[in-house]
């Protein structure tokens, strides 16, 4: 008989944990639990469900549970667990269908329990109307209160990511947005200067921005009617709650098992936790940053299915490690294109850093090209030893996936000299002949 | 009194030296003399000119030669450096102008004579109608030609980058192409399975292309009609020859200014050719290939700009290095994106390494997202230690510029392994939540 393997959470960092320990180990046992409905989904997709631009819901759908068992991965959808015994090695889980609990053992446990939506106890949180955005069923939820209720107002709070590519969503159902953000920037990954251009875009758009707005209340009779900030009533009739995503670590605490300084499960580079035979990994869970040599919480999938991966290699007796992020992410706000990687001047001055930065407005195609669109960068970097901290860039082209040499250079531990001797592709309708992140380097090595 | 440098050439190198010398030394004297009518343009731009994308010539220029003036920059156009006395340290020069030639002197002197276009001896090359594409005069001449000509029936003689590009422009002006082409594929820098999807561009695009075809003579009575090879008649009334470029190194070889092994001017780090005072840079030298550890003769653009500004520097007195280059291109043929850095697996068997290699075909975007293309990802690193020796992708969008984290991998001396653990960007509209590369990395590692 193989050992039991299980798998507390089934969204990318579970999925991707039980699909390579069987690949590691075809003799496993391996059995998922999952509280909601579905497994191996995209949740960065909801928005553009949301808006339209993806028919079904089932589309971001990676794989089924019927796919799953096919590779004998036992997967169980709403299903709950809700205690963890570390030493008898067993599991209580509750079947959210029948209300049915019953216990389970394991040898090995990976937990992936991901992360929920920030919550924050304002008055009036439960009136219908108010969506946050975690799972399919969020994402169908908002879907269909759109579709029954015609909304005309929409107000996002918080104007992350998720917040904006939310107010894109319910731009294109003809819903006028507006964005409440408490801080006085939106993007609080990025540094304000260029943050401020994601503004203008929004502003473009018809967006309505208002920064250092906390909310006070959602009001309303049967469903919410408005929401007030900063003193001022804004009336709404859809809201998107989007402040922040905190690891689920519950059932992690309530087993002993250690939270790091960022509040997630502490791991080590073979994401295992403080237990013997209990791996983490996912939203729940804590990354090696490889800038500032500290744990950081950066929730994302990428981070998810690559510590998934390792977990289950090592939770299948393999051996693997994850070497750490960056803190890498794009996104599409409207036309805009805004990506970033490692630490903003902002962050790296908290991190203790002698800072310097520069910023420079370059071009997606060679100056002559049809089409070419502005592409700012900025570059953080140390003082004096010019090592490269972060990176920052926002454009109509070119911008997302152009991030990645500042990434890959900060995985390099390269200097703003190093960056400046790439030899980087070029050909007229994709960059001008000095790419815009040597242009930068250039600049800051001036 | 400041000394005098003397820059032959003014293209991408010579202008970026120019430039550089100015900034480095105020007092310098700074002299470019150009055999063309033009300084400090962009070549690669000439296909997008004939095309009709870029309405005028003198789009592709960058600056003029009375910009340069404004800097101090002496800039002679139509002037021709005859001889090189690197002992007595004088030129002789011809105004192509006038006729009248004269001697002028210099200092120190940065040799940036370029490349010429490849002209094999075929008999009826000089025939009206047949073009090559260096300078800016040959593409007014390609464009002039078609607009007075009004040619049906187009035969573009070589299948590299140019010729592809051409075969595009040309199409545009509803031309029929016939590509030709001597090897056994086209883009002699891919490997044959990538150069196979862009053979499969060109016939979807209504190109006719014929391997394995070497030209044996061109026929008409007072300008081109037809074009012989492999024993078949092909009726062309325009011809564009882009068979290679080979460096301009008559004037080095007169003055005694050493070849390396490529047939291109030596130089080292500092851009130093053997002769003191005398730097070189761009298509007429040769370039560290960091793959290989050898010299390579790859002409292009970034390279010629970053070697003009180091020996720019090191001739007004500072102090640059080049850091050698990886190979990297991109070109746009038709609808695709074609792109590369490194070495082929067939160049890294051909270098001696142990080569294996993966090919994989992941998508531009969550493969949910609308309008999601595949990218075609091949990684070629040697067998045993995995370092990774080049990359080449393939696909309607994202790869002419994600081919820089391979790029970058290159100047890290990385292996599969640590490309696997890069934290890439992520967001549907841009990438799946494993980027090819790192799908392509995954494979490598299994």
């Amino acid at each position: 008989m193989g050992e039991r393997l299980l798998v507390i959470g089934g969204v990318a960092a579970g999925m991707s944990a039980a699909a390579k320990a069987r690949r590691v180990n075809r003799d496993l046992e391996i059995v998922v639990y999952e509280k909601s409905g579905y497994v191996s989904y995209g949740s960065c997709g909801f928005p553009y469900f949301i808006k339209g631009e993806i028919p079904r819901i089932d589309d971001v759908i990676v794989r089924t549970p019927e796919q799953f068992a096919k590779q004998g991965i036992e997967v169980h959808v709403h299903h709950e667990v809700l205690d963890i015994d570390t030493v008898s090695k067993w599991v209580r889980v509750r079947n959210l269908e029948t209300g049915e609990e019953f216990t389970d053992t394991w040898d090995k446990l990976i937990l992936t329990t991901g992360g929920a939506a920030a919550k924050p106890p304002i008055p009036g949180l439960e009136l219908p109307g108010i969506f946050t955005l975690r799972t399919p069923e969020d994402a169908v939820a908002v879907h269909s209160w759109i579709e029954e209720h015609r909304p005309r107002q929409g107000v996002i709070v918080g104007g992350g990511y998720i917040g904006l590519e939310m107010a894109e969503a319910l731009s294109a159902h003809g819903i006028e947005v507006t964005v409440l953000e408490m801080l006085p920037q939106v993007m609080p990954n990025l540094d304000k200067d260029m943050a401020l251009l994601v503004q203008e875009e929004l502003e473009r758009q018809g967006v309505r921005l208002f920064l250092e707005h906390r909310v006070e209340a959602f009001q309303g009779q049967e469903t919410v009617e408005s929401v007030v900030a900063g003193g001022e009533t804004f009336p709404a009739d859809i809201v998107i709650l989007s402040v922040g995503v905190k690891p689920n670590v519950k059932l992690a605490v309530d087993a002993g098992i250690a939270l790091g300084p960022t509040g997630a499960v502490a791991v080590d580079a073979y994401q295992r936790t403080n237990v013997p035979n209990v791996w983490a990994a996912g939203d729940v869970a804590e990354a090696h940053h490889l800038v500032t040599g500290k744990p950081a919480y950066i929730p994302l999938g990428t981070t998810a299915n690559k510590q998934g991966r390792v977990a289950g290699t090592n939770a299948a007796g393999g051996e693997a490690m994850f070497a750490g992020i960056v803190g890498t992410a794009a996104a599409k706000v409207f036309d805009l294109q805004v990506a970033r990687t490692g630490l903003t001047e902002k962050q790296a001055r908290e991190e203790g850093f002698e800072v310097a930065s520069v910023s420079i407005k370059s071009s997606s195609r060679a100056h002559y090209m049809p089409g070419h669109q502005p592409i700012h960068v900025k570059l953080v970097f140390e003082k004096g030893s010019h090592r490269l901290l972060g990176g920052q860039m926002v454009g109509r082209e070119g911008v997302a996936k152009r991030i990645d040499v500042i990434a890959s250079a900060l995985h390099a531990g390269w200097t703003t000299y190093d960056l400046a001797k790439l030899d980087l592709s070029y050909a007229p309708p994709f960059a001008p002949v000095w790419d815009p992140i040597l242009v930068a380097a250039n600049v800051a090595n001036k």
